[in-house]
């Protein structure tokens, strides 16, 4: 054990207010508090990396829901990597990584119960993207919810980002016929055929969605993964073949919307054709992991698998990159540096 | 093999013209036509009872869909039962009473392989709904599609419907929590809850179904089985608990609409409760077939299960009785009695 150099106070990101709508910077404080010594069975640990996520954005509303919302006045809690600095836990020493859920903060002090061990050998932030959560989500939500099969027609909604453009390349590894991805902007388009290996793309912005789906897709689709709701999705259920899967996973599109949103009109389509339109948490199937981490660390470690994800620098401008990846400034996960 | 007394001609109802909207008298024609006699393998078939489903309302557009529609001036078909009254059939004698798919015409004349013998011991009649396609159908979409489970709270829509109606005698003979059905008159609703034992029931005229179902089960549902579509579903979505399913029979309430109905606006709730909505055909089921005509005849044998059905007198009253059932005419299943 050793508690040199500990710090006494570290800086912490607050919800200061609920958002009716698009988030703003006020909803936001930057705080100054004091950093508990770790207590018996504890760690402390430094952040290096912290996670802004889309699901952040339901926790900010006041309405109960499957993981509960944020207090207000207090921090935002997600997704972080950093290295323990003082440790009074059994089998955590000074210097070892660990992932832990404690969120937007400089210091995190937590019962080692609630950290996990990662291997540093591979880049620390890649355990809040493709080895993390958002990975386990693609691999998941394809293979488990939306029970894809070598040569199957996919297509992925917000292709772009973290979950998505891993989902693309899952399927493609796993022997997809085809492979299209939908994404708001020219390059990101340009990305998830030439960097990604889908085998079409297209900016939603560019045409009604079920059109340009049409033209990427003329024979249909067997899964749908749903990370954006709204027109996507009605353009899928058009477009899914007898039998069909929509993985319900994210409806971005519709998170900073007051008025209600519309629902699918065509849904009675799934009578005739046997669709299946499930929701999914990650939460529910950790059980897949090791399979996950296995199949997927491997592909990464052979080159076959690729992941890019945005870092902003600072952790004075979390709330900053919050609010980029809301409007999809994002290429894959979204991440803070926190920085020296 | 007997031929003796044959009829030379038959009455038909064809397709006269494809509406738009609700149909009308006129869309229907009665001809005269001859009856064939039957040919090598072949039966000869009077029938006593045709059946009159809601799916026949999909089946007069001229769209590509999972069954083929109805051709223009050709005979309405769809499922029927009576007995043979000339057999060129190995197995098949003159009285024998079968099952067949020849619809809407005094006599058909068919290949046996066509036709299923049924015992005579029960109503023919019973073999169009209880114990035919309605009866498989909500058996199937119950315990297959719904994966209903002892215990659990179940929801049906179009509850005094043919399919409906045996839905929540099921579910209440599998040991559901609570059973609710909506219907549309207070006459219907009556039967629900006193010849049907749902626990609750309501007339969906009555005022919003989310209100309506809230105060009927108040604690909300696991399985939905939804007949009607439009506001039920939506209903039910915000109704159903985690992991809860919503098992797409039909969509009554969007058949006759001109304008796109609207879909469930409350669609992305299913991410956060991982519910699963999923589409179903009675034909992806008939491997379920003799469990349920063991369980669903037992039950019926022993008086524990009921049905009723509404028949229409008069082979030329079946485009009456069709126009009646989109109507809501009917409690359970809707036939004709082709008379003497």
């Amino acid at each position: 054990m050793s508690e040199q150099h500990l710090p006494s106070t570290g800086r912490e990101w607050h919800l200061a207010a609920r958002p009716d709508g698009w988030p703003v910077p006020e909803d936001f404080a930057l705080v100054e508090a004091p950093v508990q010594a770790p207590g018996a069975g504890q760690i402390l640990v430094r952040n290096e990396y912290l996670s802004v996520d889309p699901y952040m954005r339901g926790r900010m509303n006041d309405v109960k829901s499957y993981v509960p919302p944020f207090r207000l006045g207090a921090v935002m809690d997600g997704g972080a990597v950093g290295r323990v600095v003082a440790s009074q836990a059994e089998g955590f020493a000074v210097g070892d990584a660990v992932l832990h859920g404690l969120g937007w903060r400089e210091y995190a002090t937590l019962d080692a119960a609630g950290a996990v061990k990662v291997d540093d050998s591979l880049p620390l932030r890649s355990y809040l993207g493709v080895l993390g959560m958002t990975g386990l989500t693609a691999y998941a939500g394809l293979l488990d919810v939306g029970g894809f099969k070598e040569g199957e027609a996919v297509f992925v909604s917000g292709a772009a980002g973290a979950v998505g453009s891993v989902v693309g390349q899952i399927a493609k590894l796993r022997g997809a016929s085809l492979v299209v991805g939908s994404a708001g902007s020219p390059e990101k388009v340009r990305r998830l055929t030439e960097e990604f290996g889908f085998d079409a793309a297209f900016n939603y912005k560019d045409g009604p969605v079920a059109q340009q789906l049409a033209q990427a897709a003329p024979d249909g689709i067997d899964v749908y993964f749903d990370n954006v709701g709204g027109e996507h999705l009605e353009a899928a259920i058009g477009a899914l073949r007898l039998h069909g899967r929509a993985v319900l996973c994210g409806a971005i599109a519709q998170y900073n919307e007051t008025a209600p949103p519309t629902g699918p009109r065509n849904l009675a389509l799934a009578i005739g054709k046997r669709l299946r339109l499930e929701g999914m948490l990650v939460g529910d199937h950790y059980a897949l992991q090791p399979q996950f981490t296995a199949e997927v660390g491997g592909w990464l470690a052979e080159g076959r698998l690729t992941f890019e994800d945005t870092v902003v620098e600072g952790f004075d401008r979390t709330a900053d990159a919050f609010l980029g990846l809301l409007r999809g400034e994002n290429t894959g996960k979204m991440l803070v540096h926190v920085g020296g």
